[in-house]
């Protein structure tokens, strides 16, 4: 029996050993993804980023108990975590959870670590989350840390996008430095119940309203008619306006109206479309990716190593710009 | 005149003008950064990155008021900022700035809004830094925010790296999460009248202890000897432990100090060949990205509209795999 039958029959021990090729980009790893594929396509991929300290690990335990408890959804949770390999923090974070969810085979975490090369991390995550939508997990959780453009990635892959802050995290233009407002489907104000909760909820408002400008009369008169939208039932079927669900994690307080939020996305990219167009992206990126990284070994292959040096050379004496040396190496 | 003649000869207003050319990929700019190619090598390329919250921007201010005031150098600020175009806060971010160092004819602040494909920040910045460097400014701080690829991207562009951090952001494990102390060639405590300053110190010391286990016997012993070093003068040239210093930037404290240990490493770098050794990297990173888009580009330009969609239909309708379509596409 192979890896990919493995897999797909339910085996958890050969499910973790193919995370595992996946990660390091073994051949057989890559020999299963392509047999595992066919079987792809089902599972609700659920971004979920933030800054560290906005305690959005216990967010997503909480939510995959919630899943598991009333939905009885399969769960599988990608915690990808830059920590260098020698901090042990992905460890940790394992340990901590494996308490609350242990020895349930409904749910399966994995973290990785943020090596390799840049694109690197889009493109193992979205592997992972094909073995796991395979494997039959109905939702896949990926979480990551941090701001800039490796959540912007993750969001891409994702059908949901949950951004999550948290009051007192420093000044209240952190969320404007993160710059991850954008890619939200939900916004999520965790430890909601610390002080200056609403004035993080005010921040994220008014900046929802710049966002989304076509929205501003909806906002701020409080009633569902919008400037600009031709018709107010097509127009909220096509719209999506990210809520701002409050919630205290670590007591479970705001898990379920956060998961009924999550439902009402699924619903409204089913019925605007937006599951498909989400679906083709995530796709197109990765085909995208992959030709180049054909295209790059194809390149290596073909020009030879010292002619490569010797123009990089030229290019360290500035007697040739970048620019320049690359045309020459791609005979241009 | 052209653009690089003027920039060459002190013009701010073209240089103002490149850099926007420069930013937007226009024909103009690529052409000006050819010609200006052989007048760069010269300025030193100060990396600063940490989360927000670390008032990473009043420290690079204050830095730049000590190089002018006491090294009489001229200071580049390149403040790459997450936020999008909408929020504002770049904008905001150069008018805090404004105050202090506006008219000084040997400062120039240039903000960046983070967008763009994925690696194309890293490209910007490094055009953006290179005009700089044959414009004649002797050093040019590259700013960063928030914690990924896009700060270890950037760390490869400069010659030394500061990380700063602060007391009192969520728990100690933040800079566990950040991942980014291998960058780091200093380590920076802003904020350091803060409470907690010593947990933060603590927190950084037994991870750069993790991060260098060789220096572990010079961390616990508290002497100049370490375990497998062959000879103690030949290592401390080749060795660098990043140092932690305390900084008050708001204050102005610590700023001198920081200064001295800036120049400490670029001493180190050209005895250890480090510099070098960045050099060929920095330049060997471009060179390889600017193949890379010249291999796509002509992919593009190759393969018909319809053929490529054709094939990522039926990866979308799963049947294809995204490897065996980017075979096709690819002719292998």
């Amino acid at each position: 029996m192979n890896y990919s039958q493995a897999v797909l029959s339910g085996d958890r021990l050969a499910l973790a050993r193919l995370l595992t090729q996946v990660e390091n980009e073994a051949p057989e790893g890559r020999a299963a993804l392509i047999e595992l594929f066919p079987h792809t396509g089902q599972a609700h991929l659920i971004g979920v980023t933030g800054a560290p300290g906005t305690g959005k690990s216990s967010l997503v335990n909480q939510l995959t108990l919630h899943f598991r408890k009333t939905q009885n959804k399969r769960v599988a949770i990608v915690a990808v975590d830059p920590s260098s390999p020698f901090t042990g923090g992905a460890v940790l974070g394992d340990r901590v959870r494996m308490r609350d969810l242990s020895g349930d085979s409904g749910v399966f975490i994995r973290s990785m670590a943020t090596r390799g090369s840049l694109g690197g991390l889009a493109q193992s995550t979205a592997n992972m989350a094909q073995v796991f939508d395979a494997a039959g997990f109905d939702i896949v959780i990926i979480e990551t840390v941090g701001a800039g453009q490796s959540e912007v990635d993750v969001a891409r892959l994702a059908h949901t996008t949950l951004v999550v802050e948290a009051p007192g995290l420093g000044d209240d233009i952190q969320a404007i430095k993160a710059g991850i407002l954008e890619i939200a489907d939900i916004l999520v104000v965790n430890k909601a119940d610390r002080p200056g909760v609403e004035n993080t909820e005010k921040s994220l408002k008014s900046m929802l309203e710049l966002a989304h400008p076509t929205e501003r009369v909806f906002q701020h008169h409080g009633q569902s008619t919008r400037v600009a939208a031709p018709k107010q039932d097509s127009s909220s079927a096509l719209m999506w306006i990210p809520p701002i669900q409050r919630t205290v994690a670590i007591e479970g307080k705001g898990i379920s109206e956060l998961a009924q939020s999550i439902t009402r996305h699924v619903t409204h990219l089913t019925h605007s479309g937006g599951w498909a167009i989400r679906e083709r992206t995530r796709l197109e990126v990765e085909l995208d990716s992959l030709i180049r990284e054909k295209l790059v070994s194809r390149f290596r292959d073909e020009v030879p190593q010292k002619q490569y040096d010797d123009i990089l050379e030229k290019v360290i004496q500035r007697e040739l710009s970048p620019w320049e040396a690359a045309a020459m190496l791609t005979y241009e």
